[in-house]
């Protein structure tokens, strides 16, 4: 490997590159390069990788920017793989580092170079070894592969690491991502069997789909954990559709995340709480936590956030409460928490957690310890150790309060792979992340549905809606649409003349509801631009001739193309859905209470599309209103099979058709059970 | 002091008191109470308290609970004015041992002797100093008074502060509250001048009311700070009404800390670091973060969650941007967070902090760091002791994120008075408790109004409910009530013969609603016993025929007490209005969005009554129901001052009247600006 920009002057940047190249115990030839050539701490110094005889897999390259581009193609001449370019001075700072850096990309894509960087802060690999970081020191040997977009952050965590004797695998710093991003990295890890867990820290991923695609089978092997950074930036998109107002840009991150299974974390401290915990102890069988304490109040916290978090305490078993029962001192509690008492020794914790472990309800216990008069943290910690060997099925979470009396019991713990903590939350909160990761690989795989729909009628309303030089679909076109795609919509035909709505009211049958159709007119009611409840043809000829006037008279501009006429039905439960397209993500979509309460109420939740039959059912049961569907107050149950197949119906729309900007039906009337759904305003903006 | 059951065998209880007291420094007289009399770690042993010549002021004690009544008893003859009971085997054990804890708490106040525990682990004061716990040493002496319902988290909490080297007032571990609680301890350090700030871990309030009285007269001198466990227990009453219903107890405590400024901690760890910034820096003047960073990532996880917490960050006024962008390098971020790049030295880091410092807008400063080529992190520190104490009435926070590189630095800012921190989460929920007291203190203090009312009327309607054996007014009744606190209700009337209905509605005027009165009778609409919009004496007197045949078909046993004639009044904007009494804070006013929404949508809010100005405008802002009042979609705003006065009124009634159990107004229709509000089902139910 190649150090371009090698430096015999300590502390600086290329000088610290070879020091600690040369620390790692690489078993590879180190190539210094600087223009002066000599020798720097004592190899040879190249004045350019030409002039190395041997092959060059990697140069890792912190000279100045502008000198970058010859350098790379160079590198790219002689054959290199792939670069670290650890330099600033690229995207980060304004334009013109933009374009460099567009060169630099450019130059290496011809050689097919693959390149990290620019603007980062190298990397680490233990097991190679190899350390073309900034650390004080490699890392321990170890299992986990971070991936950060920030490099100072990851500076910071290798430090704290060495601290907490935290074993690692590698370390990659991602800078701008001219070339290689974090789903390259993920692929990269996920290839590498001494890989066990990928942490990262994200602050945007601009491949949102193929980090999907990718993270999605990655999970199925090894856990991938993110703390994102920026998730209170973007903010709301300015669009007109509520969908679009609702969808905040971190939504569209967290929903990815659980798309693909990735575990978000809060904090950098959790990120590796969670990894250790991930690597040292197995995933539990099933639901059910125990906690064996010593100490009233730090078991009533843990609880708390157990329930909380919504995890589940375990039912300890009335088989295994008698035993407790005979083994344990009379106040004792042989419920969950189960509180072995202050003067507790090592035995009767062993005692406790054992027959905890015995329990086929339970499958993750923590154990919490106080140090008190008869506490002895290092045997219990030793009966702990014991037992987690016996009991290998099983997973086992430790927090040992305190300090100086906890500490050596604690450090033992951690050593033989008990993760210890030293507050219940932090154990809590891994356990948390120990279940979502565990209940994602149980959910069975499905395939997102694909209902037979007419494709061609959607292309040809789509093909005279651009000829009319529009965007936004007319209402009876985008009923139109939402038929072609098997979503009920009541009839609805667009009316140039008054004979003609009289006709169309005639075919769909009374009462009709007439409208002004005017991509211009916003707010139709306000202008007397609809009547609703039409019951005779006389009503329909004096209510075309009221909107035509009342809206030529607000609006003198509008184009008009005419009046609909639409088949009123009945008034059933009123639901939103809509789709909005995240720029990294691709299309929203949102199902919600709607009418006029969507907008105050915000009760709505959210799916990446496409959407399986089980992503249906979590779109509808996630929000307050399915109480409502459901039936409140003696209704009976709304048709929700009916309502979860129109989201998906409408998923397979927007997935087969990008050129969608955005969608939504408000309200979509949900009927009683059987009495199916009718969308009664569809909107569909296509992009420009 | 004396110490009853002082023992010589090491490791017993009575001997780890004796020598703690020895090593603690304790200046008085202590005297081992033993009944073998004889020597104790170099103490003459008294056989009892009665043997002592001088005065006893106090007494702790650790004998088995059965001997203890009669110890108790020659404390008081004695004339000791205080006692720590550390012994179990009180009301912990069930019913006995809660006869024994009456039984010791009895003969205590006879001779106006109080008492800490049972059932506890003692009490530290460093400045007495006096050591009455099992702590393997004394913590340093400083200005935290903590206050532990679980002894065994105090005891955990005390080896914890000794590694971190936190400094301690005092520690009391309340035990079983058979006489002094959380309360009186609370009075005690508010009187201490030495006792800066206040922590509880509190499972339970028993004085709810008390507590709240003190508590607000505390925090207005020095912080409270609470971590309540036992938040996941409880759960909603199965009361009948909305309000009980929705009242979870934790809630109840949430509100009970809002009120009387007490802030509330997620967790131990929380707790400490909030009371050690508390100590340690000013309140801040105003408003307005700013986070100095040498590494974006953090930064953003920072901005994060100022933002989530709804803390501010300060605007950088133009001024001391252009004094940065002089100073800093061309890269550099003169926002906020304020980048001053990888590369800073400790000069930079200086003058960046000082201009941030001189800038009005920027009340409290988070610096962080991380540990990069160029970093001088003690340089760093040393230049923010500097800076923090030219300018003693900005706040500072520090996040020095690392290991070895940063622990140096780390301490010595603690040991100057910054609170540093390892990751940027915990400095910034510090931020957030600081501000979250200030913003209390800052609040201008507000009685509860007082409006004039009918009692006279209420009086007398309770004491007819009461003579005719019911707990639950009838809808008439409730409406008087409602009326009588100046609560607007649309005239309603109780007929018994048709011919009376007719000339009720007579009275009020067309149209009118008729219902059944029986208290037997729950959904009332179900079986016919409603019916709506009678505009006629004709139809009032076939509704009442109607209403009287279906109801008693349906329910042939229940007790009628005829049918109601109600005024219609125009539909508005349907609200509700609650209160429930919670066992420990009294009674809970609710608010939110009425109608059927209120039992799935569940958009409520809650306040401790009585209510003063300020609680009704934020109950009201605090529902996202709000929005609705405000107006959408071109409504014009409703009548918020009324429905705000509406809710005085209400709070004003159920403080008054402690024998209302619950009442609750669903809907409360409130009209557009100036229209007032209608309490259209007014609902009180009395105590049993």
């Amino acid at each position: 490997m190649a150090i371009i920009g090698a430096s015999a002057t300590p502390n600086k940047v290329g000088y610290i590159l070879v020091r600690n190249m040369l620390k790692s115990g690489y078993q590879g030839k180190i190539y210094p390069i600087n223009p002066q050539g000599g020798q720097i701490l004592g190899l040879k110094a190249y004045t350019s990788v030409k002039e190395i005889q041997d092959n060059v897999d990697l140069a890792v390259v912190a000279i100045p920017a502008k000198l970058i581009p010859p350098v790379v193609e160079e590198c790219g001449e002689k054959g290199v793989k792939s670069m670290i370019i650890i330099s600033a001075g690229f995207k980060e700072t304004g334009k013109e580092g933009a374009e460099l850096e567009l060169q630099v990309a450019a130059i290496a894509k011809k050689y097919g170079l693959r390149i990290q960087g620019p603007n980062c802060l190298g990397a680490i690999n233990t097991w190679a070894p190899i350390d073309l970081s900034f650390a004080a020191a490699l890392p321990k040997k170890g299992g986990i592969g971070f991936i950060s977009q920030s490099g100072a952050l990851g500076t910071a965590i290798l430090d704290w690491i060495l601290k907490k004797d935290i074993g690692f695998h590698s370390f990659i710093s991602l800078g701008n991502k001219a070339d290689l991003d974090e789903v390259d990295f993920i692929e990269a890890m996920a290839e590498d069997p001494d890989v066990k867990v990928i942490l990262l820290y994200l602050e945007s991923i601009e491949r949102g789909s193929k980090f999907i695609e990718i993270a999605s089978q990655v999970t199925k092997c090894k856990p991938i954990i993110v703390v994102k950074g920026g998730t209170s930036s973007a903010g709301a998109k300015a669009a007109g559709s509520h969908t679009g107002a609702l969808v905040g840009s971190f939504l569209a991150y967290q929903k990815a995340f659980e798309k693909s299974g990735v575990i978000l974390a809060d904090t950098m401290e959790d990120l590796f709480n969670y990894a250790i915990a991930f690597m040292e102890q197995p995933l539990p069988k099933d639901e059910g936590i125990a906690i064996v304490t010593n100490a009233g109040g730090p078991g009533i916290l843990a609880t708390d956030l157990v329930e909380r978090l919504g995890v589940k305490m375990a039912e300890v078993k009335g088989e295994t409460k008698e035993k407790l029962k005979k083994g344990l001192p009379a106040a004792a509690s042989t419920g969950n928490p189960i509180d072995v008492l202050g003067d507790a020794g090592a035995d009767r914790y062993a005692f406790a957690i054992e027959e905890a472990l015995w329990d086929q309800g339970i499958n993750l216990v923590v154990v919490l310890l106080t140090p008190q008069a008869m506490t002895d943290s290092m045997a219990t910690a030793d009966a702990m150790v014991r037992l987690n060997e016996k009991h290998p099925e099983k997973t086992m979470l430790a927090v040992f309060m305190g300090g100086d009396q906890v500490e050596g019991a604690s450090k033992y713990l951690k050593d033989k792979g008990i993760p210890c903590f030293d507050f219940p939350e932090k154990a809590i909160k891994t356990a948390d992340a120990i279940y979502r990761y565990s209940r994602y690989l149980k959910t069975p795989e499905q395939k997102p549905t694909n209902y037979t729909v007419d494709k061609k009628k959607v292309d040809s309303i789509f093909k005279a809606v651009r000829a009319d030089c529009r965007k936004v679909l007319l209402p009876t076109e985008a009923a139109e649409v939402a038929r072609a795609y098997g979503i009920a919509a009541p009839p609805s035909k667009l009316a140039e003349k008054p004979e003609d709505a009289v006709e169309y009211a005639m075919e769909m049958g009374y009462p009709v509801v007439m409208k002004i159709v005017s991509p211009d007119i916003l707010h139709k009611t306000d202008i007397g631009g609809v009547v609703l409840n039409i019951t005779s043809p006389e009503e329909v000829h004096q209510a075309f001739a009221d909107i035509m006037a009342k809206s030529r008279k607000a609006h003198p501009e509008a184009k008009i193309y005419g009046v609909s006429v639409d088949k009123m039905v009945p008034r059933g439960r009123e639901m939103i859905v809509g789709m909005s397209r995240d720029p990294q993500f691709g299309p929203m979509v949102m199902f919600g209470l709607g009418g006029i309460y969507v907008n105050f109420l915000k009760d709505v939740a959210f799916r990446i599309a496409p959407l399986n039959a089980r992503d249906a059912e979590g779109i509808v049961k996630e929000t307050k209103s399915y109480t409502l569907l459901k039936g409140i107050r003696g209704e009976p149950p709304a048709d929700i099979a009916a309502l979860e197949e129109m989201i998906l119906r409408i998923s397979q729309f927007v997935t087969t058709y990008p050129e969608v900007a955005e969608m939504d039906i408000n309200p979509i009337l949900v009927y009683g059970e059987g009495g199916g759904c009718q969308a009664l305003d569809v909107k569909i903006a296509l992009r420009s």
